[in-house]
């Protein structure tokens, strides 16, 4: 009998391990189980699609089924939900065909386990009311969608200012509903801090969007079935035809946990630098596991997309009996919040501090262009480094220019430069796109000064 | 006596000199001498104020010279020029006030030399003509500008395809004049190799640029004083009411040799890591000197704004006492051509094989944003590496976010990054602002496969 990988999940990582593994091995059996009917998309398109401006979720599809079946052998099945592992048999038990449909088993050799991450939604009262929603799936848009074009809400309501939730104010807010976000904490993006999250909200307010800081949504209220306000602990009623929750995202490792593999702190499954799990033969990839993060030297759970992807090589390549390991990540995301643009790389302030760094942070704000070349706005950054001068950290924000610029911090962080290292990078200068002195060296000659 | 600091230029290096020089010894003596009327202006911006985007010349200045002498007790003078160096009696004999103006003797205790690069104008016949410029100080651009609008040309010939001549034909064409860019290689920018010259050729030639390679400039032809026509070695005629010569820069070292200063191979002040030159007690900075180049491990001369600035910097330092050092540049450079940002970094394919390195190069055009977010540009890119897999070099073009991804491979460069490594790096993603694997690692990927 030929080999066979059976890897649980049709999305980035899953998808990115099989076709590795194709790669690397033209005989071997592939298969891809996927609970949902959907594979292969863009999940981060999701919020633009609702906005408006990707017409059809369809242009979020990158390939179908019969694509990687024709074109690479690789045998990917729909609908097909992974039930239990059993890892001293080499078997899962997978129900194919939705949630009435037969169970069988399915044999591996070697089983990569992509099942990723899925939105958290608090049971508060009146959560089962048409019109609430989270944006993790596909089919989560297509739901959306359907409700927004059938009942044409007027006001929404986002639970939770993560980027999902900036996001899909944002996205509310340009199909004209009445926008307001409810964050328990005072502040936007909770991985942020210092003056950078008061930019975010005014640039939120700016565009309408309500923000309440402080308060927790408590319930849902409404009438014939659909949602029609959100309560606050505190008794507020904010009208809402339709409601976002983004209050945050759990590694999908029951599954894992079940079969015994080890998970960690955080319920993400506990991988190496292989993305080898705790069990023989079993691999993970993507957001169902942890990784290391370079800068606090820790295994964290840091869901994202391009981390996914590279975890989905490395496990398809070591599953297919090749070598490969994952580098690691240190941090790095980026959102656009209106026409601003919000980035991070490595540790804030408090999560240095939290990983035992005597950290400190300074914050610079210097233009994106040559001060007599029209168009420029300004980039306030902030870096996190320790005594010695090291790089820990870095956050930024303005209206060009950040989304790139975070990414030489990032490479700085990969290699352990200190701030002044960064401040005598030889960087690009020309007065369409930079000061002669870019923000990325003012900012960090003003940490090397301090 | 007051121990006295003789600075002379008073534009990047000169003045970011004098400014570093004050910050460290307050009680210093610091005098700047600059030969033109003009300091303190961003010379970059010349271009920009030719096309009519930037609306008058004034917008370049930065400070005036009570700005330096008031706030700072800088001694700025203005229609100074250095005629000779006397080292041994640490004299520099100046004119003052213009061609006719008196020479006096200025002492110094230390000296930092900041002349800067000049233009080069070739000889040819007719270059006396009115109506033919090169563009590289203040004066130029006021010279330029005034003739515009006296004589009011119709059409425009820029000489040489380098990079100030890219940005002059768009400058010229933005006006409305028809330009023809003569250039005796085969390539815009000697800088760049492969299918990125092409890229540019293409742009300009969309925007209604016309370029002519492969035949150099012969002469000048006009009548009642004034440029009408460049003649080509081929004996072909072009229409030109108005010339602009960029054929290159030379630095201005002439002073510095004839003090028996050491220059290298380029006809620039050599200069060790603390921006000393050979001769005690001189100093030198900017355009008129050499500069570590990272990569190849030469001393190279490149002359651009940011390293200027920065070299002043440490020379400023050193020459009031205490201790810095540069850096060195990775050879890292950006140019607007109409909408296309063209960038470079390290060394060309051309370039690394002449300094003796075993070296290959791919190239990679992958998209600038998510394929299914709206708006989106495709970015080539270049790199070059040698048989370790060391990155060298690194060139892209595109319509977005390339004058920043190429600082991300500048920084690769200063911590002597690898490809497989670069491909490793964790950037940001978000669907307005990248695809999920960046086109910096897309290309360093293919760079590692072959």
């Amino acid at each position: 009998m030929r080999d066979r990988l059976l890897i649980i999940g049709g999305v980035a990582a899953g998808l990115a391990a099989a076709m590795q593994a194709r790669r690397r091995a033209p005989e071997l059996d592939i298969t891809v189980l996927e609970k949902s009917g959907d594979i292969s998309y863009g999940a981060c398109g999701l919020p633009y699609v609702i906005s408006g401006l990707i017409p059809t979720l369809d242009q979020l599809r990158v390939h179908g089924p019969e694509y990687f079946r024709e074109r690479y052998g690789i045998d990917l099945r729909l609908h097909s939900e992974a039930l239990e592992i059993l890892p001293a048999k080499s078997i899962v038990r997978v129900r194919a065909g939705g949630e009435t449909g037969e169970v069988r088993e399915e044999g591996y050799t070697r089983l990569v386990l992509a099942s990723g991450a899925q939105a958290v939604c608090p049971p508060l009262p009146g959560h089962t009311l048409a019109g609430i929603f989270v944006m993790r799936h596909l089919c989560d848009g297509r739901r959306m969608l359907d409700y927004l074009e059938r009942v044409g809400p007027r006001t929404a309501v986002v639970v939770g200012a993560g980027y999902i939730g900036l996001e899909m104010a944002q996205a509310f807010c340009e199909r004209g509903l009445r926008t307001t976000i409810i964050e328990a904490s005072h502040n936007v993006m909770s991985t942020l801090d210092g003056v950078l999250c008061e930019r975010v909200a005014e640039e939120l307010r700016a565009k309408g969007v309500e923000i309440i800081f402080g308060e927790k949504a408590a319930a849902f209220e409404g009438g014939a079935g659909r949602v029609e306000r959100v309560l606050t602990e505190t008794g507020r009623a904010v009208a809402a035809d339709i409601v976002n929750i983004g209050v945050g995202v759990r590694p999908q490792s029951t599954l894992a946990a079940s079969a015994g593999l080890e998970t960690g702190e955080s319920g993400a499954i506990t991988t190496d630098a292989e993305q080898r799990t705790s069990v023989q033969n079993i691999y993970a990839a993507g957001d169902c596991c942890e990784v290391l993060h370079r800068v606090s030297g820790r295994r964290v759970w840091f869901p994202l997309g391009q981390p996914a992807v590279r975890q989905g090589w490395v496990a398809g390549e070591n599953a297919s009996g090749f070598e490969a390991r994952y580098a690691g990540i240190v941090g790095t995301n980026v959102v656009k919040v209106f026409e601003l643009e919000l980035a991070r790389t490595g540790l804030s302030l408090a999560e240095a501090l939290a990983s035992g760094f005597e950290a400190d942070a300074i914050e610079s704000e210097t233009p994106s262009r040559a001060s007599y070349y029209p168009g420029g706005s300004k980039i306030l950054t902030r870096l996190v480094y320790d005594r010695s001068g090291r790089l820990l950290g870095a956050q930024m924000v303005g209206r060009e220019g950040v989304a790139q610029r975070i990414d030489v911090y990032a490479a700085a962080l990969h290699s352990n430069l200190k701030v002044d290292e960064i401040e005598r990078l030889d960087l690009a200068y020309a007065p369409p796109y930079a000061p002669t002195i870019d923000p990325i060296q003012r900012a960090a000659h003003r940490a090397k000064l301090k």
